[in-house]
């Protein structure tokens, strides 16, 4: 194969890219100028979740790669993005000794990790919580290379066999793995055809991991170096230890084949390691798509939450006395806040679904002083009204045809 | 594929028969000569197992196929004998609706279930147990195939998703299947590629027979009938599921192809195809050698444990008093009977391995009346040690290399 950034190939990357940055823009825009000001006046994030910052809308969809060491994680990247990185090291003995995000940036460089978790526009803040012996263990690697405009890509160590390594590490390892892959918005999990071997530390990453089920696929790498005979064995052997330590019924897709420029044309097997790379390329290449429509999902069920929200508190304000008896008020009105809900919902017309729990919400309510709330004014409801009528299905449509079909429209 | 016999085409049949005949004729010799006579003479059968029978020896190794209907299982006989027998029924329907025996016979016919199981000399009077429900859905088909003086086949009827089958049988499936698997020396689980289906009462079946996984293997039968990517997913999905039913961590062997005398030969995989089928050939060529060795294994190993048992008998008469107090020494010798093992083992220079369990020993040696047993006879326990020192090990010596490689050699 030639070298070249396959995945941009037939990817259509201009496209995608405008189209991604079109919709994270226009998301932004509705979210600061209409549904964060709402938010603060009806305190919002103290009874859901804390304020979006601009990094959340940014962020690239990831990919977290996850393997004993030596079965081309790091090629597989090089591969990816068609041309080396700064910091990427390969070979046939362990390599790879940190965890990596390979990010886009005008200019090569390497951030270390503890400088890149101190930035507050960047999603690695939360990563601080597991230390500077993980932070000296982690580095961002920024390459101007296109298809990082559209992903990151996640490079960690290699796992080795044996408890040396998990004893020396000085950090969780499958704590760190399970963080990555609840942001992930996809995990590959890479196997050597030529040396199958899952260690202890890797089943239990497996297992660690696996509440993230849905976003996990296998990569059975290397499968050209043996023949087709044995790969059968082999894939075979992996599915049925695979299935034991996933427990889930569904079974994970696998794709196999040899990911990187060297992959042989020789082999018997060649036409389908072809299929399937085309496959996975094909399927990376959704994510980007997949996730501005979930990003347009999440923000469709913040307004609908932050609607139901500021019409309960309304309720609430519009039932207090002016002057005395206000404290006494408010116990009561606690009391029968399942009336008051089913009231709203009546009154608005708004979804069951959209309510918040009933106890959680008791809890919260309790001590706040309602005159804290602001009052509701009705041209900026008008405005989340728009958003959520108008200028969201606008965006929808505004999507291709393709991409819409990937995630569930959350108008339909 | 050129309808023929083959699974004798590469095998060559005569010799593979022909040694089969002589170890078998050999072995009943020593037995029912010198082994059997000693048996009788120290009440062998009622301290161990109970006596052999002809059919003990004659019986053919068997290979028990079972699966899904319509998954291939009676073409798959066909295939392998390489002609129709009487009883066969095959199409896309749920056909067979019986076990059935597919064995050797100088001419075709067919013996109803009733009828065979009543018959002495054939291995199926254990059947009766099942009841006359089930002896009406059983039949021994008689053919005059040569594959069959190797092995004898038994096919079963088509497992059906949902329950209605199970409930209309008026038998046990899952117990009838476990009685064949416990007989058999090589269980068949056949799959349909092109319908991967496995249902509660297949699942329950693979793991009621699960005890006798080291004589499983998987057929992933149909698989020409695909793509080759989508029979790469099928196959994993099967060792996906299979790994969670089978329990084991050791990968059952499963050979993918099509097993009947109509394989396609423009599938891009046909040649893993043609290789697996030879694999699977050569793997059931095997058997009737293995189960030749393991003949001589289990014949060695009963002469062992009852030259043991005569010497300990031996031991115990010489030690009683001629006349008087023969109960009060008698239940002195039973308590002291460790000693005596002791004794037996050092003095005749046996392995400690051979000697019975001393608890179950004791028991079954309460009440006895020692007279019973007749005397030591120099002349019978020489030619016992003969067949164990010369004449089963000359069997053994002309059994060919090949066959000796495939079970361990008991003297070694
Ligand atoms: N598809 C492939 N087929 C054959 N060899 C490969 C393939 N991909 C990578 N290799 C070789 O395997 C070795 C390991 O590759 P690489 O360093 O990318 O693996 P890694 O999983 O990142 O290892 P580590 O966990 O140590 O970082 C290298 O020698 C590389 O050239
Ligand atoms: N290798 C194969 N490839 C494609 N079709 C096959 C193959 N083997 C058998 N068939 C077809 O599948 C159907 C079922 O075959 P068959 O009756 O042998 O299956 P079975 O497992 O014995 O079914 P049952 O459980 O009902 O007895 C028939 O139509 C047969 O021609
Ligand atoms: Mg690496
Ligand atoms: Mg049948």
């Amino acid at each position: 194969m030639k070298k070249a950034e396959v995945y941009v190939e037939a990817s259509g990357i201009s496209e995608v890219r405008r189209q991604a940055v079109e919709v994270t823009e226009g998301l932004k825009r509705m979210y600061f100028d209409v549904v964060r000001p709402l938010e603060a006046d009806f305190l919002f994030n103290e009874f859901h979740s804390s304020p979006w910052g601009v990094g959340d809308f940014d962020a690239r969809p990831s990919i977290l790669l996850i393997g004993q060491y030596s079965t081309g994680k790091t090629s597989f990247i090089k591969f990816l993005i068609g041309r080396d990185f700064p910091g990427q090291r390969i070979g046939p003995e362990p390599t790879t000794d940190r965890f990596m995000a390979v990010m886009y940036g005008d200019q090569e460089r390497c951030i270390p990790g503890n400088a890149a978790a101190a930035q507050a526009d960047r999603p690695w803040t939360g990563l601080q919580k597991f230390g500077v012996e993980f932070l000296n263990r982690f580095e961002c690697s920024e390459v101007p290379a296109p298809v990082l405009q559209e992903i990151t890509l996640i490079d960690s160590p290699g796992i080795l066999s044996g408890e040396k390594q998990r004893l020396q590490r000085g950090y969780d390892f499958v704590k760190v793995c399970r963080w990555f892959a609840e942001r992930a918005d996809k995990i590959l999990l890479l196997f050597d055809a030529h040396k199958l071997d899952i260690s202890d530390e890797f089943k239990r990453t497996i297992e660690g991991i696996s509440f993230a089920h849905s976003k996990i696929s296998v990569v059975l790498n290397k499968a050209d170096m043996i023949s087709h005979q044995e790969l059968m064995r082999v894939y075979g052997a992996l599915m049925w230890s695979l299935g034991k330590v996933m427990k889930t019924p569904e079974v994970a897709r696998v794709y196999v084949g040899s990911f990187w420029e060297n992959a042989k044309t020789d082999h018997i097997f060649v036409k389908l390691f072809q299929q399937e790379r085309a496959d996975l390329l094909s399927d990376l290449r959704t994510l980007p798509k997949a996730s501005s429509m979930s990003k347009v999902n999440e923000l469709v069920r913040r307004c609908r939450l932050l609607k139901v929200h500021i019409c309960i508190i309304n309720e609430l304000k519009e039932s207090m006395p002016s002057f005395f008896g206000k404290s006494k008020k408010t116990q009561e009105l606690i009391e029968n806040l399942g009336d008051i809900f089913l009231q709203v919902q009546k009154r608005h017309q708004l979804a069951v679904g959209d309510f918040p729990n009933l106890e959680d919400f008791k809890e919260k309510l309790n001590g706040f002083d309602f005159a804290k709330f602001k009052k509701m004014n009705t041209s900026k409801m008008d405005r989340l009204d728009h958003v959520l009528s108008f200028e969201i299905p606008k965006l929808i449509n505004n999507m291709t045809e393709d991409s819409k079909g990937k995630v569930l429209n959350p108008f339909e």
